[in-house]
Order: structure tokens, then C-alpha cells, then sequence
């Protein structure tokens, strides 16, 4: 596959971005209403095929809430203001018309209180407690220490997210790292794991047994760890990648891992895009972040963005667009894209032809660098 | 043709934009005035291979019978303010002045107001009473309903309209969608059905009967299709793709079938190109939007952008750069491309040795990204 | 050649622009002072590979003196002000100062007054009494009117230059057109004729006899055509099928015919790789335009940009970066690249490693988009 | 390799940037604490694979130390300021909030004093006092007039460094030019040699005896010379060209030349994409003269910005981002990516999945551009 010749010592493959693509009409059209956005993972069914990113800015408990009731679901960062504060809407009240840097000095502050495992309970039964699935994100490093904690509180479904995670992750120091192939079983709980862009990274995430995994490194609109770290791949070709990955590991097992694709997402014509290109789910932290109702009250930041000693990413102003509702189901009160993901989600299946997200996945793709 | 490998798991292939390609001048060069723009189309003839599109910002009863009397021909939307209102003139000169919102909402308001099968005739015959041939578009979704007025108004030439439209319109809960094929070869008249993307669209909208075909997928200036949809095919491709479908069909049926390229018209320069790819006519809205006539006076928007819930384009100010006439024949008061777009057309077969349209076809192209 | 598929119908080549190009250093380099760029044209040598456009505000009687004493050849417009009006200094020296519109409009006015025959001899007898090469432009079109006080005038060397210029004019009102493959062999003086910008239409215009071609169209920096009128080849790749027509021409005829690239000039760089392409000189005017002693006082445009119906380029302003001296000479007082055109050039050859303009055409290229 | 036809007469190679390529993580991750940045090259151990260029900027005496002390090492000019000048730091002060151009008059002026042989051996005895290994950088025009100083001033490593060298200089004035292959072994000290940018240029200079040789011909941030001169190879296509020459030269002779990255380097994913297309260190400017400790005071030049008649680059003013420490180690006090370089270039090793320099170079390519 690496058919670029760098130059005489080095090859390389060309990368796609979902903004490089585009959708090809197919000869039939559709009635809107006989669209079907359904997505089903492990025992769950959701109305759209769409999680909220495990982001402080983007998901509480009472925005996972919403979102499920929306058809949808959130995830709730294990290990950001909600497990380590009681009351992190009002210290994010607290930060309204506060200097840019001030506001992040208190959060930053914020970020470094310890992790309350009885708070890890409480949110996720709050969120069980309103009636929709919940779920839950930590990194890698810190799931093992917080594993008896998210199974005591009957989490529903669990992210283990980070820049990179590996199946195979090396270490000298330490005699036992985690194993996500022997952890991952262990789990009583449905397990989504990434994120990796590659299709042996790909392939060997989806031996550890998880149900399904995150596509993509850096994408995300609060990233910069491409500019930083010099590192990932364009969503498309990761998708596509991955999506060869699923069909081997399909072929040799016969169970089929769902990928979800992290980052970029801005329009429900991304959606779109990335579903063609293999995705089965989208995870997305931006046009949640500007919703009426998101904790972050106008702002949104990453994880990676508190970083001790290498941030990547900031706190950037979001322009509020609309309720959580109109952002996912519309009405769209304009052209920008940002409101009613599902209603143009459900358009361009109309208008190409498909039916449902897996069949939408055979749809025809042309590049077209913008 | 897919030859482009998005990753291991999905193939794409590049598409072009008009913008990214540049004909090349063969060995020979001609006189001006040797140089034949003439478009035949069914039982009509006009000067220019121009048709202004149906957008109420562009095409009125006045600009159509003023376009007819310069060579070219204006599509009236007969689902918009000219078919619901009895002085739309009015009610858009009261428009001045008012801030932008103001403004959207009292047109959203007047767009509210239902279609009247009388307007329908008597906006035609004022048409057909100035001489000129008699244009109207409608979309596939209203032009059952609306098939009587516009056979009994003695329309001249019909456009079906649509973001996508499909030869195969799929419906699970009507037992009896539109079925364009029987729909079209009942009308007694000739009909220009689209818009399509692609090589099997195109096909199976030339074997509904119709004249033409609108080729182009949200690729008019006030579109923003593309960014939420996330669909649509580069116009220099969709052409060219097209092109081969006229072939074929032309070899099955003997009959040819014109295509009309549709959206993304800036200069005379791009009417060039488009033909060089493959179109028989343009349709344009933008350009004529800018002249002093338009009834838009000085604004310019898409019937797309009043969508209820997922409005895709918005109305935007455009600067006027002179009378109908200048904008379509010149002179041109300067060199910024939007005024004489006849003139250049002409001036570019001189330059590149073709003496009419259809010889224009065969020029040779560039790619060359800007 | 034409290997990309536009789509099923149509086929194009990648064209690419002297932006795009860049010279890779080969192993060995050279003195500065190894280095010649001397140019030789049927009996004339010039210091440098450098024409100066046939532009009123590039070159007057007194710069293509200055120009032919610093090496260099300037083509005085004979089309233009200089054979128009008995004092156009003073003429350009009444716009400053004046409204941006109605300087146009005063210079439009100017154009507007009948070329004198004798402003045509007066003007080649004071260049040649300067000592140096004159050299004068006209267009085809009024070629054969004015070729007899041209011969008159005792001119060394003729341009003729059009936006594209064909070996092969075809007319049908007109029996008897310009018929270049005559004229120009009838002429007794030596002709570069152009502008041209693919294989064959070069190969036809050497086929007239000229001893050089004109490569580009519209490719300078006072053009629209490109956008206008939709037509045009990069010039990298413009010049380089030229070069190969040259090949096949001296195959056939044993006679070499110069490539002169035309338009796009901005800095010493751009010359070289202009060379590399193919051009044994490059006919260039912004440049001089911003010379201290410009006839065009700090303004720079083309003989399109006063066409009747369909300007082509406008009058702009260019900021002065030195004498005429210090542009084609140096010493550079910045980095910006307009000045010190020659040193860049002996530098990139020097660094390059060859040591004449026809050892720097066989330098290798690379592609690198900016 | 030459697989681009830029026309019928001349082709080309695509040449890529490393803004255009980005690394692939692999299926393995490893511990941030696991990876070796060690560099070693002839006798000398670095901990970090980076050269601070010597540029006046950049480099002083004072922070030659300081980076020596952080396992960096800076690279003194000794033909600028600090080998001319008794108080050079003085001097620069003297600048602060002069105007732009009085500054620039006075430091060409600086320029302008003879080189003192006994200042080259104050600073580098200065900065062997510190206890740093010291490296110091010289034209090939001036090397050998300052050879007997640089051998008796006890120099570590000396950088001969131009635009572009060659190990092939031809000269016809001068009947004995530098020659560099006899040059190089005959001092008693390694050396590194550059810029080159192509296969063969490396090649012939990696014969010369040379340690290392620099790669790159006018990538930095100061530098116009791509544009001005037309010339340069991107540098991720140069570096993979060379590690080609490397392979080949290691065939041949046994001996592992090193290759150094110049230019380009902004932040630690720029050095780890260098080091994957081929480099075993970069040297970079402009991240160094935003250091608080920098000499260059929050300005930043080149010595190619002082030349007498071709400047290529001016003095341009850097953000200060902080300490020198902070830059190379970090803590990162925000997410602009020009602090903590080498935590940057760690963290990408640990998230690829190599845990030193040499494995680095072994990490997948894809090419995306920006």
C-alpha cells in the first residue's frame, strides 16, 4: 500500500481526510421517513448512531440524560470535574466572565483534586437513574485502579480512551502493564476501546474483545496533537483501514466489532462521510459543546489540554447554536450545519438511495480536495 | 474507475471542479464574429447556451420576457413568490432597507403562503404575451399537483427540479410515488429534469423522455448542500460522467439528450468550460442575480435556504455590476468576469479555434489546482 | 499525454505552474564569476536572457535605452501610447495624483486616438540612436497595416503578440487573412511571435519562420484572461511541451527556435526555472514596472485592460523597489525578490552548478505544491 | 524517479514537506520513561538529537553552555558577531527599541568588522571552560583562511555550512579551490557538511570523510531563498534522498555518515517526522531565538539576511516562549508547540511504539497535505 515514494529511502501511503470526500448520489432516491438511523451495539439500541465525547465541556450527568432521551447517548469523563468535584456546575458557573487565564488557572487547579470513586458511583447512577444507558470514559492508565469502582456502579457501557492505545503496550520498568486483551474480557461490561489509526493497531484492539473501537488520533476539533506530536492519519484513510481490519477479524471470528469514528465530526454530512468510509457510530465533543445546555457554558476543551507539562489543545469559545435537541434532531434555524446533524444525516440517505447506516456504509466516495 | 484507495476497506475516485480545470487554445484561432453560440433544444432555438435559473431573486415575469429578447431564456420557480403572491415586486421592494433578519423572516412568512394554480397561468401567459419562449420549474414533490395549471397555462418548456433527482424514487408508505418515466412522456412538453451527479443517475434520468438534464449537486453559489450533506460530485467530473451516459444513450436510442450544467457559473470563462467538459447549455443563477433588473434587488437566495428544518443556503447581498444586457452581452465595465459572459464565451472559441458549441465540446482540457 | 480521467467522457492533463516547480541543486557548484548568461538571437547578444514587456508602463523610448545599455532589450509598444501622442510622459505624468477612475478614463481616452506612422519611425530612431537593440511589439491584427512603416523605421526586432496567436487564423468573412507563415518570412527583420501555450501551436508558429516564440497566455500578472475566459496552460508545463516542439522543429528544419517565456516573472528564481522548463529568455513587465524610471509612475497595466467590451487586467499599483539598474542588476536593499533579477539567476546557476543559460535547461525539477 | 511529465519536453519528481507527511502510530505503545533520545555521532554522546544553528540569534557563548548543560548542543557563527566583536551581547542590546531599520543599519555594520582569529579562540575555549562539548560553524569560503584558528582554538566539532555545498566545486579563476575531500581529512576534528539536497550530493558529500552532513538548502523559517533563487528540494523528500546516499555509502565504505535535519523545525513532531524520514538529529534556529536566554533579544536573522547584494531573509521578530530549558524540556506553558521539544519527541516515540532515535527512523509515512 505505501506507493509514494518520500524520496529513494523512504515510502509512504497518500492519507484522506473526511473533508477530502464526498458522497456520490446512487440512482435512487428515498422518502425521508423510510430512512432508519438505528445503531445497535452489544445489548443497546440507539435511535441515532452518535455518542457525545467523555469531555467535562460536553457531557454531565444531566446533559447524558438528555441525550439519551434524545435517542443518543453521552459519555461522562470518569476522570474529569464530575469524579473529582461535588458540584462542578457551579465551579463552572464560576468561571462565567472570568479572564480567559484565570478561568484556566482555576481549572487547571480544578483538573488536580483527586478522583472520588464514591462520585464515580453517584453520576453514573444519576445517570441510570434518569432512565438511558450509561456510560462512562477513563484512559488507559487509570482503568485499572478504577475497574471495581465503574463495576460497582453498574456502568452500562465503557470508553477506554486515549491519544493512542495499543493492545500491546510495552514496558520495562513495569513487570505488569495493563493487558487489555485478558482486561477487557474480565470486564462484565460491553467495552469501546481507541484510539488507533491503523489497520494492524485496528486489528489487534479488536482481539482484546472489545465490542467496539474508537477510530482516529488527534481529529478531534480541540486537538493539536497532530501539529504537536507529529503523529496520525486522515480520518478517512483511518476509517477505511480499520474497516478492512473488521472484515479479517469478522473472517476469523465471526464477530463483528463496531468502529466508531472520533473526531472532525461538524455536520451531520460527517456523519455521513464517515459512515461510508466504515464507520458504525461517530463519537462527537464539538457541536455538543454548543449546545444550550452543555456544562462548558460556552467553552470547550479537552482533556489533553490540562496536560502538566504538554498541553495540546486550549479552551476555546464556542458560539451556542441551539437546545441539545435542536442540534441533534433540528430544527436548524440556520445554514451553518452545526443543528440538526440527524436531519441532514437522514437527507443524504434520502437523496442517496440508502436506507439504513450499514447500507449507507456501500455508498460511492470521490475525492475533492477543498 | 475507483482507483484511488481511501484506505484498505474503501477506493474513491478523484473528482474535478470547473475551477480546476483550463482549456487549451488548439493550433488554430478565429474571428470573432465567426463564432456561433446558438442553443437548440427541442423545438427552440436561443442566441445563448444560457438559462437563468428558477430562483425568485433572479427570475420574474419581466427578466424572463428581458433574457427571451436577449437570446437566453429564465426559468420562472412556479412554486415561489411570483406563483403565490400578486405583486411579489411589492412585497420585495418593501424589503429595502430592513435589517437581514427582518427581511428572512418576512420572506419565510411570504413563502408560507400556498401556491395558486391561477398565478401559475397567468405568470405564463405574461411571459408568453412577451414574446419569448415561456420556462418554469417546479420540484418532483409538487409537480403532480401542479401538472394541470401547467399544461393549461401552455408552458413551453418545463423543469423538474431537485437537490438530487432520481429516475427510481423508492417509498415504502406510497404505494405510488412519481414515477418520472410515465410522468414525463405523458406531459406534452418538453421537460429538463434533475439535478445528477453521477454516470447512472444521468442514465436513468435521460430514459424518462426528458429533453435535458440538469447536471450539478448543490453547486450554485447560494447552496451550502455539500458542507451539510456531505454528497455531491464535482462539477467538471459530473459533467464529464454524464457526457458518457448521453453516449450510451444516444447509442441505445438514438436520441440525444442535453445536458444543462447547473450551478457555479461566475464568468463566461466557466460556460466555456462546462461545455468543454460536456454541457450543451448552462444554467446560472448568481450572474443574473447581479444585474439591475433582478427581482431580487440585490439579493440573492436558493429555495433551499426556507427549508423548515434544514435550511442550506441563506440570503446573501450581491453587488450589481450593470442591466441584463450587460451581464449577458456586454460591454463589460470591467474585468471582473460577471458582466459580458457571452462576450468571453465567444472570445474564448475564437481563441481556441471552435466555431460553435458543439465543436467547443472536443477542446482539451488541464488540470491545473488554484 | 491526457492520462486523468475528468470522468467517463472526458480526459485532461495535469498541467503545472513555475510556482510549483523548484530546481534541485546537482552535485557540483561554481563560481559566480563562471557564470554566463548571455543570449544570443539571430545577430543579437544580449547580456541577459530579459525582455521587457511591450507594456506602456514598462517600457518608454528612454527605458529600453537604459534597459539595452544594462544588457537588457526593451520592446516599446508600437500600438501604444509612445506611437500615439507626441508627449505621453507628460500625458502619464497628468494622472498623478488623480481619482483611480478618472485616470482610467483619461487613459482610455489616449488609447483612443489613431496610432501616427511617423511617432513609429520617431520612436525606433531614438532607441536606436541610443545605441542599443530596438525592439518593437504589434499585435496580428494590425501587423500588415503598420509593417510597412515598421520596416520603414529600420526596427531590429519584431514582436508580434496576441493573447494567443495561431499560425492558422481561419475566417470566413475575411478571404484573405494575416497568413503568419508568409509574412513573416517576407519580413527582413527578425520576428518572435506568440503568445501560444501547447505543443502544436508552438510547432506551427516555428513553422513560420519566426526566431522565437512567445510561451503563456495570460499567464502575467496585469491578466485575467485565465478566469475570464476559462483558457490557458500553466506555464511550467506550457513550456515544456514547447521545448519539445523546438526538439521536433530543429529535427525537421535544423533550425533552433527560441522559447521565450511570457508572464508570471516576480523574481530572479522564477527566471531559472522558467529556463529549466525550456526558455532560452523570458519576456517579463511587472518587474520593470516598478522601476524608478518606469514610464507607467508606479502604476503597471496591460493593453487588455482598455479593450472596448471586455477589459481584460486593470490598472494597478506597484510599489517602486529601485532604479532600473538595481532591478535587473542589484544590489537588492531587501529580500523580496523584485530586485537584483540577474544575480539571482548567476547565484542559482552557480549554486546549481551550471554555468550557462542552455546547461541550466538540462537542471533537474521538482514538484512541491505551495 | 523522475515520473512526472510537466509537459512532452521535461519531467520531474514530486518532492514532499515534512508539513505534508504525518507518522502512523503502530500497533505497539510504550512507556513515556522507556524512550532513549540519545544521539551519538564520532566521539561525542548527546542526550537529545538536536544542534542549536549557529546563527547570532541563536547561538552565544553563554547559551552554547546552556544548552550543552540540557544535552543539547549550539553550534557558534564564527564569522559573525561573537568572532568580530569584544562585547557582541552589548551591541545587541544597544538595539532595543530602535526603529527596525536603524537596527537592521547598525547590525550590518557589525557585519561589516573583520573577523578577529583570537576571538574564535576566546569563545571556544569559553565554551570547553563550560564543559560542553564545543561546536562551531563556518562558510567553505572562509574555512581554510580560519582553519589554523579553529585547529588551535581546540574546537570539538566544526559545521561547514552554505546554502548549498558541494564536494565538487569548479572554478576556473581559481586553479586550486576548496577541495573538501582532501580538506576534511586532514583535520584533526569532525566534521559536518552542508546543506545539500539531492542523492548525489549527499553522497558526494558524505565521501568527503565528513561525521555528518546537513540536509536541507534554505527550509528555515529565515530564509527566502526558495523563492528569491528558485531552487531546494522539500525537505522530507531531501532527507529520504540522502538516507538512500547513506545506505549506499554504508555499503560501500562500511562508515555511517549522519544526517542532520536543517531547517523547518518548529516544534518536537517536526524533529520526530525528520528523524523518520531519515535524520539522526535536526538543527533548528528559530525555536532557540524564542528562548528568554536567546542572544538574538526577541529577534531573529540569518547570515544570508546581511549579504552585500542578494539578501535572502531579514531580521524578523520571535514571541518569546520561555527559558531555554522550557523549550528543549519543558514544562509547555501552552499548546503553541514550540516548548518542551524533546517531551514532545518522547511522547510520540512512546505513542509509535519506539523506544530510541535509530528505531524511529523505521515508523510508517502517510502523506497528507495541509
Amino acid at each position: 500500500m505505501a506507493d509514494i515514494a518520500i524520496g529513494r529511502g523512504k515510502d509512504a501511503r497518500r492519507a484522506y481526510g473526511l473533508d477530502e470526500v464526498s458522497i456520490v448520489p446512487a440512482r435512487r432516491t428515498r422518502d425521508l421517513d423510510d430512512v432508519d438511523t438505528t445503531w445497535e451495539i452489544d445489548a443497546f439500541t440507539f435511535d441515532v448512531p452518535i455518542i457525545a465525547s467523555g469531555m467535562d465541556s460536553v457531557v454531565s450527568p444531566a446533559t447524558a440524560i438528555a441525550l439519551g432521551e434524545l435517542g443518543s447517548v453521552g459519555a461522562l469523563n470518569l476522570e474529569g470535574l464530575w469524579t473529582r468535584h461535588d458540584d462542578p456546575d457551579a465551579l463552572l458557573a464560576g468561571l462565567d466572565g472570568l479572564p480567559d487565564e484565570a478561568a484556566w488557572a482555576r481549572l487547571r487547579e480544578a483538573y488536580a483534586q483527586p478522583i472520588r470513586p464514591e462520585l464515580i458511583r453517584d453520576r453514573v447512577r444519576e445517570i441510570r437513574d434518569g432512565g438511558v444507558v450509561s456510560c462512562g470514559a477513563v484512559t488507559p492508565n487509570r482503568v485499572e485502579a478504577l475497574a471495581d469502582a465503574i463495576v460497582a456502579a453498574e456502568l452500562d457501557l465503557l470508553v477506554i480512551q486515549g491519544t493512542v492505545v495499543s493492545a500491546e503496550h510495552v514496558t520495562k520498568g513495569n513487570p505488569e502493564p495493563l493487558n487489555l486483551k485478558t482486561f477487557v474480557r474480565r470486564l462484565d461490561l460491553p467495552v469501546i476501546v481507541g484510539g488507533c489509526s491503523s489497520y494492524r493497531a485496528a486489528l489487534h484492539l479488536m482481539r482484546t474483545g472489545a465490542a467496539g473501537i474508537l477510530v482516529g488520533v488527534g481529529a478531534g476539533s480541540s486537538s493539536s496533537s497532530r501539529r504537536i506530536l507529529g503523529m496520525g492519519v486522515a480520518q478517512a484513510t483511518a476509517l477505511a483501514d480499520a474497516r478492512a481490519a473488521r472484515m479479517r477479524h469478522l473472517d476469523e471470528t465471526g464477530v463483528y466489532v463496531h468502529l466508531i469514528s472520533d473526531g472532525g465530526i461538524v455536520t451531520g454530512g460527517d456523519i455521513a462521510k464517515a459512515i461510508v468510509c466504515g464507520a458504525d457510530a461517530v463519537m462527537a465533543g464539538r457541536p455538543f459543546a454548543a449546545a444550550a445546555e452543555a456544562p462548558g457554558r460556552g467553552w470547550h476543551w479537552g482533556q489533553a489540554a490540562v496536560h502538566a507539562d504538554l498541553p495540546r489543545g486550549h479552551r476555546t469559545p464556542v458560539e451556542p447554536v441551539g437546545t441539545l435537541r435542536e442540534v441533534l434532531l433540528g430544527p436548524a434555524g440556520d445554514d451553518a450545519g452545526g443543528s440538526n446533524l440527524v436531519g441532514a444525516l437522514r437527507r443524504t440517505m434520502a437523496l442517496t438511495g440508502y436506507d439504513s447506516v450499514k447500507e449507507l456504509q456501500k455508498a460511492d466516495l470521490v475525492v475533492h480536495p477543498r
